[in-house]
């Protein structure tokens, strides 16, 4: 899915992933009860931001799975859905396969 | 429309869209419910800062329409519209088409 | 008008426009509920800020109509009338015409 | 064991040692008095930060046990396992042996 | 008068105007009513401060009168007298004539 | 004594010299009475940080005697005694013979 | 008299001054009723910072008279007396004869 938005400088577009609805054991986990996730994929990635004059390119790439705080990014809506906006270095690492 | 101000520095004027007044379902939104809108056009840019000595270019032109955060930019009247002056920096990124 | 101070580094003494006395519909508005103006003219321009051992050359010239932030500059009591002085970065950007 | 997690910049995943669950005399510490443990075990290293344009290699390697302030890095759940992810300069020292 | 201090740096030693002590009607003001003085005469100035191993020569010298912002500098008893010392960056401007 | 922590970076682990027991005048001084000390000896030292690609070398060595503010490091439990860690930026000073 | 401390990098060591015991008019002052002394004797004096590789050398020697902040330095008991020590860059001036 390519997004509708071309992030600026060194930020990234991530869809977090949806927070598990059901414990391990088999309950329902109530809405207001579920973990906000810090898991998600990147839907769009900045061209990278100017430091002194030199570009600094991105790390992550469009479709990575990425972790990050709990805190980052800003909330938008786009295309209907709930997406954030983050700087690429509020990104923690990347989940392999 | 040509603004009647130039920005200094790497700070753009953006017109934020119009809140929504309907809910999906129809229902008439009352403006005290209104969420600020996060979405706005570019109605003129400044030449850009200069960092050690060095121009860096803008990114945003006129007429993009560009998404912020809650809290960027100041408001400022002009020619009898509500209007933000914020920094660059401040805008996420570019609404495509 | 030449103001009789000569403002340091990249400071401008800015003279604040007269806030609105009545409303569009012709009330008076009393000066308590006056909006404090963000909109001044020039008075004067100082020579600009030294960065790592460059001179930065001001943007801004005297007579310039200028908008700034609500909390912008100091006020200064000046041949009996109240400026404001601030640094150029404070100035949001030029009203044309 | 190899983390299934690619750290960004000069982060580390560090997985926390088991608090003791005993005191030296020999009774059970319930788990709300366990110390937060401040020693643990790197899981993986990433690439090292940018400087300038210059690469700043890291210091710490995997299999490394290493001691962290309290309150260092942010909690995140790997394969299972609640690991650590933070910056190398949140990590005080190596120990050795 | 020569001041018995040699400012260190950027340091600038300043000697306020007394406040008024009469409004413009000719009411005496009593001492808690009078407005902190923001005017003063420079009767010291440091040798400039060091940046980045360049010497930065001062704006401002001995016996010009300088306005200054409310809450700038340190007050220092100097000779039996109360003087402020402050930075030159707090210094807004120097007045003429 | 070697400490078996190789700190990372400037920093530097300092053993505190125990608190006095006993005032001048030959009272026991209660645990919760006695003041932190700030002063000990450096039992390791990191190989020093770097800046701009420049390695930083370390000023005090091991077994001097530091004093330090009463806030500086970070608490840490090595072979079964309270030590700190903290930058050598934080020692302020180093105490003769 | 020689301070049994070298103190590190930009820092110096200052002997307060006694605080006045008697008012002008000759009446005793309390203890708890003293101004904090911001005048002191300087004992020793660091060899200077390094700042990006070159040190930067001090501008105050021992033996100075020198004026500080209310809240500059760090008390520290040195040889029986309390002795501050604060970085150059606290020190506002140097009293002369």
């Amino acid at each position: 899915m390519a997004a509708s938005i071309k992030p600026l400088g060194d930020r990234v577009v991530v869809k977090p992933q949806d927070a598990e609805t059901q414990t391990a054991g088999g309950l329902y986990i109530p809405d207001t009860a579920k973990e906000k996730p810090q898991r998600g994929t990147v839907l769009a990635v900045g061209p990278g931001k100017v430091e002194n004059g030199t570009k600094v390119d991105m790390t992550v790439s469009e479709n990575d799975t990425v972790l990050y705080g709990k805190y980052a990014g800003t909330e938008i809506q786009l295309d209907g859905e709930d997406v954030l906006i983050m700087r690429e270095s509020d990104i923690l690492g990347i989940v392999n396969g």
